[in-house]
């Protein structure tokens, strides 16, 4: 059944052509929604635009709003390593380099750095355009069950 | 003026006796509300009740909700440590070692490590009751405004 | 066989009383030794003099020398929950605190903070005396055969 | 006088061609040498050639080896960032994906991600020909006096 969901295309405004995930998840929704589009190369760019309800007391994007995109990236980036199983973060580690600003459209990408039998590690970067926001890596635990 | 901001103590219900931040945060009000209480050795307890719009796929806390309540903890841990000057996180880490499940009350609890002349390091844990939830140590940079 | 081996007591000298490891390890051998004792609550402590072959260009103590050994004390903590296997590190991560100076004795502690099935959660920090040097934190991988 | 200092030029052997560093550091003396030489696009490669003396009990690299070739390689990218004054590392990850093992060249190469005016972030990976074994990231802190 999963297999049959399909990830759906925006059709207009700033994140046209960009996917929108098919599966649940109530806190993605909560903070997001994250927009999804692979590169040139084929890799995972997830995006989000950063708006009000994003920023901290001192005006600039929350560093957990941050670190839960790093955190859904990485995992998103894990997945193409799945097979019928899924997998939940064991580990984070994430530097902070330049402010999310109001109205920047913040995207993270990255890469797999190990797929082993029981653990997936990887790496990334958040930008905004060429401006790096963020650089983080993390391990995957794979998990008989899907969860993130 | 801001000395005159009173924390506002919860009168009834399960968190009944904590203290909502006087400080307005558009995150945390979005991922939130956290209440905050010293612990009996003066150490502040940061905690969230788990509910649904917290959840991943999976069914269970997101990884990044977690990450947000370290990342604002660890913050609050500094706090004491700064005079007029605020700061931002300049780098977290994490394990997850179990899972936070619909329902929990999760605390997080922690130390200041050093606080130097530009850097506060610090570490904690975030648990429900006795059992370890995640693990988590970041460094803050003094800003000479306030931001987290 | 191997659990006949004693570690060996040492009978004076500034750490009479402490024990030196009854395994070998070539690396621990170039840059130690290493001297172990359990704290009164039973918690194993790890610990090195510093000397001049241990300094950086700096005149203090090489990072690299630090996180050698939190590294092994990490591994150290770990022993206890391992029964017929090893393990090896798969993530470490480390906060600088303040230097190790030529002559200081460095010394790590530290607490399993989850044993799960294939990986072991850990932190801990190396102090001299009451000043804080390093805290770090990491996750051990158990393997079949013995290995750090 | 720094600046007359130059690096050494190895004439034969297996790094013919490489450099060692000019500047004295007696922890790198102890397990090293290390050996230094950019690449084609002007980035610093960090070499190490395993020994039998940098085996941990298992018989592979010892985690504390890797993570000091990181931590010196960390500094290395950082040190182009410098002008009068050197640096000192205020925190440093890693992940160990694969081992080293007896006769291997670990290779660590990286990149500076910010350099800000008074911390330097980075990050880079250790690998044995195209094999991944470990990536890490750190902060630099800019010192007025040299030191690693």
């Amino acid at each position: 059944m999963a297999d049959q969901l399909q990830p759906v295309q925006v059709e207009d405004g700033e994140f046209k052509g960009w996917f929108l995930s098919p599966f649940h998840d109530d806190y993605v929704n909560l903070i997001g929604p994250f927009y999804y589009l692979p590169d040139v190369d084929g890799k995972m760019q997830v995006a989000l635009k950063v708006e009000q309800r994003h920023l901290n007391g001192g005006g600039i994007m929350h560093g957990g709003c941050l670190l839960s995109l790093a955190d859904t990236a990485l995992y998103v980036f894990a997945v193409e390593t799945f097979k019928t199983s899924g997998g939940v973060t064991m580990q984070l580690d994430a530097h902070f380099l330049s402010p999310g600003n109001l109205g920047d459209v913040v995207i993270a990408t990255g890469e797999i750095t190990r797929a082993g039998q029981s653990t997936i590690f990887g790496r990334g970067q958040i930008k905004v355009g060429d401006r790096m926001v963020m650089t983080f890596s993390g391990v995957i635990k794979r998990a008989s069950k899907s969860g993130a």
